[in-house]
């Protein structure tokens, strides 16, 4: 069997398992169908000679020993969870390409120089309960046992007994395995710029860093017919100018700044009432710390001012505040060097979403590798990519892990 | 009993019928509150010698018959019923203040030349059925019967069927009186104008005139970390952009000009999205029917053009358009008259909420009187004005129903 068989069949079979009514793919972290779906990972490795494994819990892995340097493990893999009724792609494509260019790469090379490992992740969504990087955090010893000692998720269900009804448990003791040499997740986009640029991949050289506001601008709720406009306070004006001097701002800046508002909640929003509370969200990403954090001062400078030129009250959280995440200069030059050798359509990007490699990329050398996402679309059924592009995708996740791992 | 003494009481009888025990006023059209609080009004009237009467709608009239022409009446009064949870002063107030007036008239000055009566009318919030002005529409033979023959409240319970649990039911004919000579109206202005300006009186001359829109704009839902700002189709950027200009245009206009973007939705409503689509509302005002024409083109074409710039669809839905309502010169003159001669600190102004005297005043010669509101605040139960302000206002109008009914 060639390669777009063997993934054309995993992706179908893996995909049943957690299908929605609705054409989606709905697997969350230690449900029956995440089991099954770890399971039958795990069976798939098995079958071309793997040794497989789970750690305590439930991070899943296949090895093919090394046979000059076993000691040194090259790695690949993603997340086996899903959001609530997501799509077919996101994790599921990065642990199956990863399985399926070992085999490849095993049947026709042979035993290989170092360690392979694929890395099925537990957990990386958060759609469950409320916690993200439940397995990279694990992985490298960093996960905060009690952070999760009394999450439930909507139904009640509480994480630690649904985790040791799977035959999970807490790691005894965080800590990190020395041996890995290299870490390479191949992901879908999830963004138009490969799409749009006609490439089929991206070599991800950093993940941008990213900061969160929820900003409440409060004035004055008064009727729309009977106030003046110079007796307003008008929050949702004082939003529009906000926004709208915002993103003038980061648009003159350019890439990889982006900014977006996504929520706006006024009260009473109503059309015959000044709106006299406005919520609202902003999210900023930037792959560099320092002008990530220079554009926020800046935009939360200009809040504060609008908020006094209009006579508003304005309270501006920052509840969360993630550093970019470089990739290692040496696993992207490898994957570079191979998609020049192969004449693959490629670009150097970023990742504006954050990842299980911006876990792990602290401590191994890792990097990821991009294939397009039509129209951008991800978190939904309606997620997809060219079969020919997931191909060309997974034939050169095989020529990295061959760059690394046998020569 | 002086006037203050007089209105207090009755102020303080008529607010504990329908009052919540969160100190609102709930008086909805055909509930028994609403028939007890027109039944209490009657007997007010009777009380001094008023002849009332009911219309067959509900709409209540309590008459002195004039000693010299007394085929020519002149009205004041305004509506009984409230909104959910409302104050004690919109409505009530020009009831009780004509009640009192005409009172202290007939004990001053003993019979009027012409006939005076005060109009309790049944509806005007529209807060029950989705009806508005029935009490009013039903005075001057424009009334749609059809249009609530199926109408029901938020329980299920038909207009028809309480309407006529109360005794009323639909006019035989729908036509206007012939006798009405004058009618005045005194409100709470609703707004911050008098307060602002240390004034105690509002001539109003017109009743401005508005346009609400329910606007969609629909670009495209994206990843808020994954989608560079040049290839996004943000509906709150353009909404902001449709805000910040279309508000500094009505700032520019200035009075009686106003503008109000009072509901924003935008869909995911998510931090992490670029907002695909937003709905939002434009609440906008003028008492000069071509300017508010011209401004609100003005408003659509500048809509058009930032959709068009940004890539998106738009849909801008004109479901309201009222035109404005002039009040009647020769009244207003003798309101203003009075004002002057009385040292009344006063001005001449535009309502900007809609009041029964814009269903009255295109048939009878009418104008308004309106009272200051503390903090612009109506509809809530924190709707007030001090007691000595609602006397000037009741002595204001006393001194004009003189002038009319008596000169």
């Amino acid at each position: 069997m060639g390669i777009e068989e063997t993934y054309q069949r995993r992706d179908k079979e893996l995909s049943a398992i957690g299908s929605d009514p609705t054409g989606g793919l709905t697997r969350l972290l230690y449900t029956d169908v995440w089991k099954q779906g770890q399971e039958y990972v795990k069976a798939e490795m098995e079958a071309f000679g793997m040794q497989t494994r789970y750690d305590e819990i439930g991070n899943l892995f296949g090895r093919i020993e090394g046979s000059e340097l076993p000691e040194e493990t090259v790695m690949s893999g993603s997340h086996i969870d899903t959001v609530v009724n997501g799509g077919h792609l996101d994790g599921q494509f990065g642990i199956l390409a990863a399985v399926t260019a070992m085999e490849y790469l095993v049947a026709t090379h042979g035993q290989p120089k170092r360690s392979m490992e694929v890395l099925s992740l537990a957990e990386e969504e958060g759609s469950r309960f409320p916690t993200v990087f439940w397995g990279s955090k694990n992985l490298m010893g960093e996960a905060n046992n009690e952070a999760v000692a009394d999450i439930a998720d909507a139904k009640g269900l509480k994480f630690v007994d649904e985790m040791r009804r799977q035959g999970f448990d807490f790691k005894a003791e965080q800590k990190m395995r020395e041996d890995i040499k290299a870490f390479v997740e191949i992901h879908i986009e999830q963004g138009n710029v490969l799409e749009n640029q006609e490439l089929q991949i991206g070599v991800v050289n950093n993940i941008a860093g990213q900061r969160r506001y929820t900003v409440i601008l409060e004035g004055q709720a008064n009727h729309a017919g009977t106030t003046p406009m110079g007796y307003r306070r008008d929050t949702v004006y004082a939003f529009s100018k906000i926004c709208v001097e915002g993103i003038e701002k980061a648009k003159a800046i350019g890439d990889p700044l982006v900014l977006t508002f996504g929520k706006v909640i006024p009260k009473p929003n109503t059309v015959n009432v000044v709106p006299g509370e406005v919520e609202f969200s902003i999210d900023c990403r930037h792959t560099d710390a320092e002008a990530l954090k220079a554009f926020t001062a800046e935009l939360e400078a200009l809040m504060h001012r609008i908020a006094e030129e209009d006579g508003l009250e304005i309270d501006i959280d920052l509840w969360m505040d993630e550093a970019p995440v470089p990739m290692d200069e040496g696993i992207v030059s490898a994957i570079e060097k191979k998609a020049k050798e192969g004449n693959y359509k490629y670009r150097l990007m970023h990742s504006g979403a954050g990842h299980d490699s911006q876990v792990i990329a602290p401590h191994y050398p890792s990097a990821m590798i991009f294939v397009p996402s039509i129209g951008g679309i991800s978190h939904n059924p309606a997620e997809e990519t060219n079969m020919e592009d997931l191909i060309e995708g997974i034939k050169i996740l095989a020529d990295t892990l061959y760059e690394l791992a046998y020569v």
